[in-house]
């Protein structure tokens, strides 16, 4: 039953919010009264900067993390104007994962600890309905492009986008950089081999989200890898659609459409703290319109 | 300048949110500290709807404008989610224009005093940055249709969708009174030949707003076609791309992409103030977030 058909308008005209909401009552297995989101930005550095594939150099990683903490970045701002919660989540920043080019990124004991305390962090937070996915980590765009071409068994090529603006030789590296990745990692788990540890960290999240019935908005390219390769695939929504191109083949992947197309590229969670206002007015509707036969208004739909 | 490109993020990485704040900023003339937006909603009635043109009947404009007026309709809901102040405007609710199908729906008397009513609203909503455009009336996407093809010289079938819902039959109806409403107001002001009233009284609250310098925010089809025949083409955005077939020729003609396209067909300045959050999200960020020298962030693009 599409709880939006009694409200005061043709049924199905508020298109996609209707969708959006269906999908959150569903998941949540009621209508909440009001959704309570956190912002959840996990940051991380990666070895494989060393290969060249970054336009910005390694120590910006730690510079954000210090203006995350004092609000100052997007996500802060963007979270803020959604209101909801931001929670910084410093996965070994200064202390970078190994270089994926010549093996597995962390140990299998990195990546059960990075599983465990994603899952510790969602139990944290208590009573929660959104949990957003963000991500910083210079490097970490091509870690996404390894973990998607791992996993969907597709050429480095078509993963392997500007990320935060390398140029033409930068891009060439980067793909260079996650061929050999590719070769050298076989039969190894994919979170293990491309990390980084924000990224397993994310895909402990989701997965623990996914056993407490809370919804994760996707932010871009790549949160959204973290989670395709950390196995989740239900009670996901995709906030919006990155300028970088292996995003569709995640979304594809993950059967989701996003929300919101806007040609954005700077991940921290950012797309997905710009989509709450939509989800938070899917579930206001619910709550607030009036029924036809509250407003006394003719059904046409009856 | 891009005021954006001092932030802490790469250049460009907001996407179309850095473009949005920036047409902001270039018709308000300066950074509003608070976007202050007032969502208007014009109602009036068709004497097209004896064409059979309309999946409702005539009396739930009349419902409906009690229905917001009682904040029970989906505008309100989505209005006061985002922020945002709502107005009604009842442009003879009850007394419908002439059928257009056999001459002007109304006198050039009536439109002079709609286009004034508009220009009189604004006046009286003091400092206000953005007004979106909201209608509402029964049969009033057959007026849309009519000014869309009489405005940009289109066959009917091009501009004419099923509205809030009209079966095979009342398409063929639409399009076929649409047709002749064209042949019987031939050489008519289109605003004047067409109507209704309540998009008169769009007209002239777009015209106001460009001459304040207040920005304008389309809704769907129905308020993106009053202002096209009302010849404003200066501080528009347009929120959303509406399921009807006439939007994307109109947002052409206007040379406007949408931020939104989320599937709405409802009007009422639904889709407007869905994408308000957008607006204000833009604004937050040239006043919030922190510069590179602020945040002591390494910046790559200098």
């Amino acid at each position: 039953m599409n709880l939006y058909d009694a409200k005061t308008k043709p049924r199905g005209s508020l298109g996609r919010l209707e969708e959006i909401g269906m999908r959150i009552v569903e998941i949540r297995g009621h209508v909440p009264a009001r959704l309570r989101a956190v912002v959840v930005v996990a940051a991380g550095d990666h070895g494989v900067v060393e290969e060249g594939v970054s336009a910005y150099p390694q120590e910006v990683t730690a510079q954000m993390i210090a203006n995350f903490r004092t609000g100052g970045a997007a996500v802060n701002v963007l979270a803020r104007a959604a209101g909801a919660e931001v929670v910084i989540a410093d996965r070994g920043v200064g202390t970078p994962t190994r270089n994926m080019t010549r093996g597995p990124a962390m140990t299998a004991t990195e990546l059960e600890r990075e599983l465990a305390a994603g899952a510790e962090l969602v139990d944290e937070l208590g009573d929660v309905d959104v949990v957003a996915l963000g991500e910083m980590g210079i490097g970490n765009s091509t870690s996404a492009a390894a973990l998607t071409a791992a996993v969907l068994g597709v050429e480095p090529q078509r993963v392997c986008g500007r990320g935060t603006g390398v140029d033409d030789d930068g891009l060439a590296r980067k793909v260079d950089a996650v061929r050999r990745a590719l070769a050298a990692n076989a039969g190894v788990d994919a979170l293990q081999a491309f990390g980084g540890f924000e990224l397993a960290f994310l895909g402990g999240v989701a997965r623990r989200c996914a056993e407490r019935a809370v919804v994760v908005l996707l932010d871009g390219y790549i949160a959204s890898a973290a989670v395709l390769a950390a196995g989740v695939r239900d009670g996901l929504i995709a906030a919006h659609r990155s300028a970088e191109p292996g995003h569709a083949l995640v979304l594809d992947a993950l059967g989701l459409e996003p929300l919101l197309d806007l040609g954005l590229r700077l991940g921290e969670g950012s797309g997905a703290a710009l989509a709450l206002p939509l989800l938070h007015a899917s579930i206001a509707i619910l709550n607030e319109m009036a029924t036809f036969d509250e407003a006394g208004v003719t059904d046409a739909g009856r």
